[in-house]
């Protein structure tokens, strides 16, 4: 592996992590009315989109970052709609 | 340009307008204060590691769409320190 290679999986990584701390504070304060909700289906959106395309190139590190984000914005969704009532 | 090029493509136009929703609520509400500073701060660490990598690998949607990102996080960074006071 060389060094831009390691590049592209420590973004990646960076990419996979990026909403764990939002997350954890949604969690914790219970409060999610500044996270705008076309944020979140959009970033659900695009992780399926660059599930079938990591499937697709047979990308390994993708279909990880991917399935990480997916997993965490599916429960920022779940939260805005049981912290927040919906309109 | 075959499907699956279509679809990284359609990927990398996801993934650049993620923020902006989130940019205009914030712009709107002047609140920002459930929106967590760790995320925006691994956003634009993870926008910078992708433009390296971009560059190096020559990626133009790669580079252009971190590009984006980073403009939006940059903005929600600026945001977080202007509407609430910092630590």
């Amino acid at each position: 592996m060389n060094l831009i290679d390691l590049l592209g999986y420590f973004g990646a990584f960076l990419s996979a992590i990026t909403f764990i701390p939002q997350v954890l504070q949604a969690w914790k304060t219970k409060s999610v009315g500044d996270l705008s909700i076309w944020m979140i289906l959009i970033v659900i959106t695009s992780t399926i989109v660059w599930l079938i395309y990591a499937v697709n190139v047979g990308s390994g590190p993708v279909l990880v970052a991917n399935i990480i984000v997916l997993v965490l914005s599916l429960l920022l969704f779940y939260f805005k709609l049981t912290f927040k009532k919906p309109l």
